[in-house]
């Protein structure tokens, strides 16, 4: 039953669901390379259909997979929890074949509503900061059959 | 020459160049309806692959949508133009299938810095708001040959 | 009776019930010039002890004026609404003697939440622009005695 | 000379070199309690002229002291900088008579622009999250005389 899972082995199932049906994250090459209770690191690797007219990452791909990572990580704890809005700062430009690493950790969680902040790093630098507001919904990721 | 153009047919011309090369906003089915001086609507329609976890479409890409919005307005007069960052609010949610419509347009332009607001809708409903900032790099985006 | 007074009304009698406890906005010499329907505008003039460090108005002072007209923009309607969160960018600096104008006016408004613009100008300047981010507390602002 | 001085000795000569002349920090009865390279902590009690009409503090108010905090550690390394913006989130409601920690951290500086972060505690609970965007303006904080 989900309330004896411990907090690890929940966030872990929780993803599990998730990616199964999250046809987006998957279609933009994404990948989960951990999860915790409140956390989520997801990597991408910039493609030829990522680039935008000025020759560097879109910076709605940057976003997407920060959005990703928050995502995963705001619903880590076993709650539906969809996103309220972020917002996001372009550190550095970002080009094709870059593969980023997006860090998502819980900084506030408070009743329904969560504050979530994320790193995208390029190898060691910092290309663009995120802060995702969430917003719980109160029904369970994981159902029991 | 650049100069002489009128800011409505500068503002085309900028926009048939940028979207020459923009991979991604092509890649992610958008289509331009209109640029004008310090505005652009965009359309996109929702795919399978665009859709989350939660069987919405990924708040990211429906920012993508915004982003490129604000893109074709801010290099609308001329110069290249990147953003520095955004700011995106999610009103309603977004389903397989929905045609969004993304109407940015300059809310400030003051040296190299601008803010440029774009409401995305679905048929008659806001589901998105974004405003973006942005950076002038000082160059044209054409370039007389 | 609440319920049959006209927006208009409403809105005047919502400010009206609010301001007289609103020690701070009348502490940093705000008057409101005017209130309507998910509208308000407010004045304020730069005093000697709104001076920052760096001799021009302090930036939390700025956004205290913003985030005053949008409080009474989002109350204007009857319900005692509260900010969750607000975004402001800065345009230009604000001197001593400056007199600031606020005007805020209701983007989108959807059950319990709502999204708020302030444009602050100084004279004809657009000196920041401001979006915030509000919560219907469901209670009314006004109570029949 | 300033470029002789270490990290810690300059960040707080340049508080007190700001702090001279920040009327508006000492209007609303700020003390810094810490200041280092890229951080500073501010402190700030409620009072009875920083409440508004829902009888809690002013989210304004909340803000500028954030905004301070922020001012104070962006300063820190002897640089101009101001602020361009920022973003807060307010979590939990702040009454009357409360004493307020502000501790902002630098979280990214690159060239000439910088994001900071601001969490404002009430005791261990964390009240308001707010993230600053700063902009250097490349002349000396302290000059030699």
């Amino acid at each position: 039953m989900v309330s004896e899972m411990d907090p690890q082995r929940l966030a872990e199932a929780c993803a599990e669901r998730m990616w199964s049906t999250d046809a987006a994250s998957i279609a933009l090459g994404m990948r989960i390379e951990q999860v915790g209770p409140g956390t989520a690191t997801l990597t991408m690797t910039v493609r030829d259909d990522m680039v935008n007219g000025h020759g560097s990452c879109h910076g709605g791909i940057i976003s997407s997979l920060a959005d990703s990572a928050f995502a995963f990580a705001c619903n880590s704890r076993g709650t539906v929890t969809v996103a309220a809005g972020f917002e996001v700062d372009f550190i550095a430009p970002v080009m094709l074949g870059d593969r980023l690493v997006a860090e998502a950790h819980e900084t506030v969680l408070r009743g329904r509503s969560g504050i979530y902040d994320v790193v995208v790093r390029n190898h060691e630098a910092v290309v663009a900061v995120f802060r995702g507001r969430s917003r719980s919904l109160g029904r369970p990721v994981l159902e029991d059959s």
